[in-house]
């Protein structure tokens, strides 16, 4: 339980408050996942070939012309190496310094030379959630991708590049971008699904009475769509504004699709905020299922009280001790007052049972 | 119980992940209702003639100059149909793929050729809610209609094109467009008098005191307007934009049809926030009642108590065994207790009754 | 109770529905109010004359030149007689239909020759709300006005129009149109003292504990302050809308006046507001009322139960039967027990009433 | 405690509707304050002159070239006067009768020769709060201003004028029309402080538990916040507007002191929505309070009974009359039971206090 | 506790009131903070040179050709030295107001020879939260920035301005200007950090139950956050419209590192939004914890009432003192009511296990 709640607040730790007062441009790595190796992967391609390997640093360079390079790297804790990558495919310093910020809020930004992406990369990867940060660039000819760990969503686009005939590889660079943006947007249907299945095998436990830490795991929740809210509103605005200042890096036709791409990111959004009411309807409904399991409760105290408080009274007086009185003599007071005593107590039960307590 | 939670969640399931990394443009359905036999109905038509009938796919081809043509697909499983149409109508596509994803958004996308909007079709048949995809497309003298399920909306208008005096028959296929989407609006005002009439019954149930599920069904219906609003909501929208970016294949006539289209829109969105606002007040209604009912209870524990306790105590006084109580050997002092307790209750009953308990 | 509760409903039955699939600019009344008789009131002023009569259907024309018509029709369910008026006035088909649709939200439709308003018009005549939707329709010598039923706000234009010296009689059929508008707003601060006066009454109640249907009632105005909200909010835009596409039809005189009126429109939504948070303290207000009640009966539950029980303890130790009990066989054990457990309860009391409880 | 409940309603009776149907332009006080006596300041300056005097309504004319007036009106009752006023300094009809009309909201006019700005004066004198609508027209030489009742907040200006030396003398009308809104916005200051006071006293009555009557209080405060905040927030907006439509009657100067009263106004707007919260949170504190309170007296009663109820259970047992009870004979049953019930009362005690329940 | 409670409405007293009236430019300090001595800092440099000394007022002057100047005031309650400056760096009296007048709002102001900023310098000193106003001015060769108190966060850009090869050495005023305001955004991470860490240990105290005063807190946190999103949210806007509006003073360089402020701008306010989530999910836990032990405390009374309230009732029947009970003369029946008693009681344990009461 201490490890879930702490989870909650270490998304305050963006590790942003160590860089106070470094000089703009410091490439420092905010993350706490270090890998013990940085693995770089090069698919140069085009409609005839395609070359795919694993690339060490100082086998970095631009394709030729005609030719369209991706460079996939896992792994944002070797500075020195985006530092090399800045060099060779002259990047701006605060792009470098973004890369290894990896609390970064999705964002566009627009250089001379080059587009720079910043999204979440957030899927279902073996019944876990997976969250890190993607930095994306699209050069004339070429396109950068830095991801904090490995693992990702782009398996089908790597199967796609197989096939010559698949049009990434007829198409340019920029459909690359395109199609790498896509895969990471499509992913995001399947975390919403995921969360769809925790709301409900929590609203199950709800029904069920197993309460042990419904609260605990509601707020779980709730602050982890935020986390995930952070992540998925802002890629509308950045798919809308790469449209709109439509660089000439983009060609039309991938304009075209990236307007798919936007609904689609709209179409998450949705079902993010489905989400988020769901969550919020099943705190209210856990609230009120405690509440009326408080009343099923009170009531059976009230029941037996009512009718016991009034009979323990009534064998309390014959319990006295006065000299005079005369119903102690009598031959049938005894089962008379246990006649009294029963119809009383159905009496009562009668009367609640009109009154829908039970 | 089960079966409707489930549908809570069920719509987070959109089919949307299963397309994870596909080539865009690739059309698939993902929906789960796959029907025998899709129906293909087409309506040629003009001034003069009607000619109505069930076509086949290879009967498909465009209508001749001075004809109009309406074809309207039940079942949209079958994605080779839907290529066959995408190939004799010069369709794009991304128009194929978004026909064939029956969770879109609505939404217009205007091509060079024609107009293509989703929009989703809701409406009550035989006490029953439907909701499915609509996507229309208009073309210069043509319109085509996919949907999913058979059963639709769209009977009045066919019953108006068999009158050659309508307007429809007059008018061009524009106006046949936009008189399928006014039907379509037309059939949401039955849609919110039938949930106006489940929260009504719900509140019945609440006042009468039949609660049990209440807070399921209110859930229930709570998310059903959720469904709806983001069905209904963006219609505005995509009637605005229509109009705006008034494309050429809307004649100045229609387009102030449309204006209506839109007044009814907005009055269907307001309806439908009138129905929110009564089930969120519905829900504090039923909780208050819960609780009022819980006080009615309490006071009724708290009368009989606070009447009985102190008499038990006196009873018990004289249950003593003591040697020295005077009291015990008085001859009046039995009738004499029953006469405080008596007056001890009755003070304690107007006690409460002043103080409005009961 | 049921008739109060279904009246919150019956706002979802706009008649709308009834309308599906009928052909755009089908005239039909969608409300219940059928009058016996429709009566039509004409009034043909200019600075000289002023003749007001009562007319039929037939003798419906337009004024001549120099003279300016204002004709008020009360009654809506004769569409024969709302397509007349279509033909002597020239009106679109659309305009005609919209007087017969009662549930219409506010609005401004700018046609070649005339403006149509549509608002609603709230007003309290003894003691009832009265809500009917009001067509104004401005042409350019003539003013012309549909209401449901007999009764409305325009008594004092009629008195004023008898003044030869007023305005009204003075400036164009644009300044009457504008005195139209500017009395039914007026009447609109009258509609909020009335709900002002109900929030009072029941605030009353609350305060006095005549909590019967408190919850009923609360909920009824909640929902009959939205509706009015519906009718109100819009009245800004129409006016607002109104003055920006300033149709020639409007003088720049009346422009500065529909200033003024839009004005009030602003300060009838912020009292409308200050409605609606009122309702809201006062529903905040009730519920704490009812807890506060409520632990009231608990405390006094608490202090009969806390002093009493320990008490029947003690009395019930010296009712015990063992043979060995030394303080049975005591002169003054009798005397004592009392001492004890008056101190006892006296104690109790003593704290109790520290504690602030009582 | 009547009292204060209706004032918060009597916000809602604005003497608007019993304008209804009054020709527009006509001057009427719709306020409740009839002065015995309506008193006029004149002040009659330039860098040299100083003229200050309480004038007649018959002296009243505009000032020569190259002097300065500034007129104060307190008293609005008076509409004779009001429309000489009207005549003399050539003011619009509608400007009149918004003077007279004291239920407006702020807002700026602009006329050909003059700015007509309506604030409210909303200050504390002596502990009590002051909120009166004020009315400030500037010409080109003359400032007017009219006041509801005697009392305001322009005594440092007064004294400002006083010296040759200051600003106000040297500048135009303008400076002066720019130093009366300086100073009603800085007195909102006050007021916030006003009710920050009010808030922290209520706040130490709700922790030392004197909460007879909090709840009244808290509405009241929430609805004189919401008052506070109909005059306060439109502020900006005039300010804004006037700022932005730039008169040619406000000197370039003036405008950049302007934007400092602008910021001011936006400052007091933050520590109004500040106190709404604060006010917010100790509705949510008094509530909570409330239940911890329940809490402790349920808990009291609990462990009362829950330590009496078993033990009175135990001496019942040896009440009894069986003939055969051993235990009744043996000669240390007696102080044994004793031995037993104080152990099993102390192990619960210590029971309760290990699970914190006091 | 009376300190903290104060400290939330000792924010309304901005000492704004105090200067009521006041000739606008009046210089007063408004805060309470009176150090005993003014401390001002200059380090004149350039490239080759850097020239760091504590000054006195009479030594300040404008830098020459070629050198940047930045004067660090510490100390805001001498109003004579404040318009020194003003004098010597041609500042408007109203931004040596704004400078002594510590609680504005952050905001940007351009003037013709100087841009002049307020922001709020929040950090975290020695584990307490230090909250001061912090001006900016930015001439074309010198930048001037005073603070309330001594501590600052500007202790990074010290060490980089010994350091010959850095930029801020090298580039202009405008850079040192973007440098200052870099590392105050950044320090605001460490604030989140801060209130993160508050939040956490606040959840912990209320699992573990220590809930004395948690309600204080959970205010204290949500006004303080309020507080912060004061200072925090207008930051996006002050530097947008820096950029915006980019003064002639801003080199191009310069503008593109303001952009990645405004990023950090933007997350901080993420950040600070996802706090108060926190913090009202962290309330609304509160609230739930303290209703589901109060339910743990009722269960444990309902069950040992549920169990004896009967038993007492039988033990009270052999009380009775009737003559003809025979019972009470059989053999077995003490033990067998033991028996009947035990099992009654066992009967009702193994139910309520069953219903999961405990």
């Amino acid at each position: 339980m201490k490890a879930k709640s702490m989870s909650l607040y270490s998304s305050m730790r963006t590790g942003q408050s160590q860089k106070q007062g470094m000089a703009p441009g410091t490439v420092m790595y905010t993350g706490e996942r270090k890998l013990e190796h940085v693995t770089i992967t090069s698919h140069l391609f085009n409609r005839e070939i395609l070359e795919e390997k694993s690339i060490d640093v100082t086998a970095l360079h631009r394709p030729d012309e005609g030719e369209k390079l991706w460079i996939n790297v896992e792994g944002l804790h070797d500075t020195v190496l985006i530092e090399t990558f800045g060099e060779r495919f002259n990047l701006h310093p605060l792009t470098l310094e973004d890369i290894a910020s990896i609390h970064q809020r999705p964002k566009l930004e627009l250089y001379d030379s080059y587009v720079y992406v910043v999204l979440r990369m957030i899927y279902v990867k073996e019944g876990k959630l997976e969250n890190e940060q993607l930095s994306l660039i699209l050069g004339d000819n070429f396109v950068l991708s830095f991801q904090e760990i490995p693992g990702d969503v782009f398996e089908p686009i790597r199967k796609r590049l197989q096939n010559p005939q698949s049009r990434i590889r007829k198409l340019g660079a920029d459909f690359l971008f395109y199609a790498l943006i896509d895969v990471l947007v499509d992913a995001y249907f399947g975390v919403l699904e995921h969360f769809g299945d925790q709301l409900e095998s929590l609203e199950e436990d709800i029904i069920e009475g197993n309460s042990k830490q419904i609260m605990m795991q509601l707020r779980r929740l709730r602050h982890e769509l935020l986390v995930l809210r952070k992540g998925i509103w802002p890629v509308r605005d950045v798919i809308n504004s790469m449209m709109r200042d439509a660089p000439s890096l983009l060609s039309k036709d991938v304009l075209l699709y990236l307007r798919d791409v936007h609904d689609h990111g709209v179409q998450a959004t949705d079902g993010l905020e489905s989400l988020r009411d769901l969550q919020a309807s099943l705190h209210d409904f856990y609230l009120s299922q405690l509440s009326y399991r408080m009343n099923e409760v009170m009531k059976v105290l009230t029941i037996i009280s009512t009718i016991f408080i009034p009979l323990s009274f009534l064998v309390g007086v014959y319990g006295m001790n006065f000299d005079h009185m005369p119903e102690l003599h009598w031959l049938f007071s005894y089962p008379l007052l246990w006649l009294i005593m029963l119809s009383t107590a159905g009496g009562m039960l009668y009367y609640f049972w009109k009154k829908d307590w039970f």
